[in-house]
């Protein structure tokens, strides 16, 4: 994506830099101050920004930044912290690029901002993880080992961090519950446990991103490239949210939303999103303190994690820290502008995020698991297992999941593990398994899943490809040899 | 579907009878008794039935009939009622197999079942609607006159009966509302309007088989031809199912189901189906006794019909005479066997109906309602106006509809309709419209919707044709001439 964008940037011209010698003192260059640089913060008209001891004039190239509008919550300011957090700057090619727009020096004795380590405190992972990116932390199970348990291990569900994972003492924890205009209150972690009734909800928690490397085969898209893996299944205990929102008296019907924001922050101010009020109410919507009967690890949100079956990753907010009960959505934005169900004609300098909805439900999914993509199969046996997982947002269940070898021109049905469930509240995917005989596989092996509304999988990804790589669900495929 | 089988008939000898002539006394065959006739209605072994003087022995042809295992209904007796309430019998092809398998006469002075005809008393209807079949009645408006009006006027409402209209004396009608083995009321249409708090909802209602006339292009299926019409959307006024079901006092969790039996009727009993008791507890399913505030007309439900938004067409029963809260799903043969979710696998002679789920919610729907299918258009315009209709089942809106001339190389998003409707509850249709420039439409035009859970339609038909030729969702394309 940097290597794109920079490829159109042809009129910024660029020399070679270090690593290590970004933003150091250049002695031809002229010295600025904190105050005189502060003034400079006008998109469209002058941008500055500060990097180490180096002062930037970004102007032209607030427009092209990867990351959109963000770039403007350094200007007129340093854009250390931000890199510290957002690692994917630390590349040589954003470094020359970022240098070619060099203007001078913050002038000596100005304080410099400290270059401190924001991740330095995330836990450790287990190695069963495919790291796909350490700062901040984003991991998930490979294929052939998600479909061992129905419930994923704590330590090997999948992580999806944006921000580094906050510290949190249990003892001073406190959640704020605030209702827009009126009144407020909050709960310490006892007061959760004891004021309310304890409940459990199995549901799977699966990342909008999930399969975007298979997107990124069909045209660039920004995110993490999700294997099939970022999706995990647990058990979740905590208190119903409806139990709290009622907590100060009965809610306001002007409430349509309920927000929340998260201990995981950049300096911008807190991650968050909200949900629709009905969903809030929901009697299987918790705050969870736990996860398969532990404690919630610190990557799944350690104290309390909101759990929102049947909705995209994103609204199970980790590490919660405030709940308010508002009339409109959530103006953070993480929440606006991001995770829409985006149209193949949006891109990323062009995009109406207003007019695209959040994504909260989500569509049919399934993945073969086993065997794995790439590999070979024997082809002296007579049938060849594959099994996997199915899965449906919004409480649909997988009411049957199908494989061919033959693109579609045939169907076999696979075995679906049957698991008593509710028609509208089947939170959790399903495994499935089928045997194909050996003779049958040319090549490609594809499965799709349908759902209890008789939604299946796209058959193929261009038509529903987006620039953030979102919801990719159609039909999936593997490509074995024969030995 | 008769020609099919008929064809595949070979060891049954055909002669040509003529209609006037089926089950008229022949001179040279046995006669039989009432008495004798019954014995013989055991499947496999031995299965008779009478029609008019004729006896026939028809073990041979149950496997093949087309309604299935329901012509075991008239095993041992006769027929004539059956062929009454389903007229497809009454084609000349159907006659002559039929009279292929004449065994005897049946003995003189035997009463002869009465021929009157069962739908005389049903209501006259627009001549808007394209008729499909007149006994039942089933008929749709054409698509261009559709999306005329957002609430579909009572008399163009498509209507799709399975047997006669029941004759209703509302003075006298009484619903009964029963717990499964323990007590039992019911309901003057005076109480229901007085007991209970009086609702509206507005919510589309369309038939599992819409746009089966283009399943068939694929392949046969059985049903009505629905040309994209066998929708529509209404405001509903009524009271809640859920004030009705607690009427008898708080509701045992054991019911799972709420079973609904109709007042429409074959010999074998009463058309009817059951919900999930979640459904039926929801605030918007009502029993309604006014549709766009005028009395429930007697074609769809008068006096009471069970709206279930959100659900299939079936589920939304017309002329509710019993509800009956059950541990489990109707029993009725009606919901066992018919309305599930199919796969293409399945077939008429080898499905296994307790493996289908049934229908309840439905996915994605869309359909260009103008310009006409087959139509021209004036290539000196710069642009070609398309207008349609968008639909999801389960409560979930409609967030994007698009276009494609060049079939999902490229989409052009049509203007929505804009209405305000809570999320998980947008039980109406959506409509919408696109200019298309002339100059880009060669031949093809396609329309494909995306629901607010990200789900799409399918490319293409092949994939989820099924023999019932239900569900049918894929692009819907129109090709059109230059003028």
């Amino acid at each position: 994506m940097w290597r794109k964008l920079l490829a159109g940037t042809a009129m910024i011209s660029m020399k070679s830099v270090k690593c290590s010698d970004l933003g150091s003192a250049m002695n031809d260059l002229p010295e600025y101050t904190w105050e005189e640089i502060r003034t400079h913060k006008t998109p469209g008209q002058s941008v500055w920004i500060v990097m180490g001891n180096g002062v930037y004039d970004i102007t032209r190239f607030v427009e092209m930044h990867p990351g959109g509008d963000k770039i403007l919550l350094a200007a007129g300011s340093s854009a250390d912290p931000f890199w510290n957090l957002y690692r994917i700057h630390k590349q040589e090619k954003v470094y020359d690029m970022l240098e070619s727009l060099r203007i001078g020096n913050l002038k000596a004795g100005e304080k410099l901002e400290a270059m401190n380590d924001p991740f330095s405190g995330d836990p450790n992972r287990s190695a069963h993880l495919i790291t796909h990116t350490e700062k901040a932390y984003n991991g998930e199970l490979p294929n052939d080992l998600l479909t061992e348990k129905i419930l994923t291990p704590n330590n090997e569900f999948f992580v999806r961090n944006h921000l580094p994972v906050p510290v949190v003492d249990e003892n001073t924890y406190e959640l704020e519950l605030i209702l827009e205009d009126e009144k407020c209150t909050s709960f310490s972690l006892k007061d959760l446990k004891s004021k309310f009734p304890i409940v459990s909800v199995e549901s799977s928690i699966q990342c909008a991103g999930n399969r975007r490397f298979e997107a990124n085969q069909q045209g660039v898209t920004r995110g993490v490239e999700w294997r099939g893996g970022a999706i995990g299944n647990a058990i979740w205990t905590g208190v119903r949210l409806r139990d709290i929102l009622k907590y100060l008296g009965e809610i306001n019907p002007e409430y349509k939303h309920v927000q929340i924001e998260a201990l995981d922050t950049d300096p911008n101010g807190p991650f968050g999103t909200s949900i629709p009020i009905e969903k809030a109410m929901d009697s299987d919507t918790v705050l969870a303190f736990e996860m398969n009967g532990e404690t919630l690890p610190r990557d799944h949100g350690f104290p309390v994690r909101l759990i929102v079956p049947g909705y995209v990753g994103v609204r199970n907010i980790k590490w919660v820290k405030r709940i308010t009960l508002s009339t409109s959505e959530s103006p953070l934005i993480w929440h606006k502008r991001d995770y829409r169900l985006f149209s193949p004609n949006d891109s990323l300098g062009n995009v109406n995020f207003e007019e695209r909805q959040p994504v909260y439900d989500m569509p049919v999914q399934s993945v073969i698991c086993s065997p794995l993509d790439s590999t070979s199969f024997n082809s002296k046996n007579e049938n060849v297992n594959f099994k996997g997982f199915a899965y449906s947002g919004g409480g649909r269940g997988i009411v049957r999941v199908e494989l061919t070898t033959d693109h579609g021109e045939s169907w076999t049905e696979a075995q679906l593990e049957k698991r008593p469930q509710r028609l509208g509240r089947r939170w959790s995917w399903a495994f499935w398994n089928a045997n194909i005989p050996a003779s049958d596989i040319e090549k490609e092996v594809c499965v799709r899943a349908i759902d209890d509304a008789g939604h299946g999988q796209p058959e193929s990804l261009k038509s529903i490809w987006n620039y953030r790589g979102l919801l990719t669900n159609s039909w999936h495929c593997i490509h074995l040899t024969r030995k």
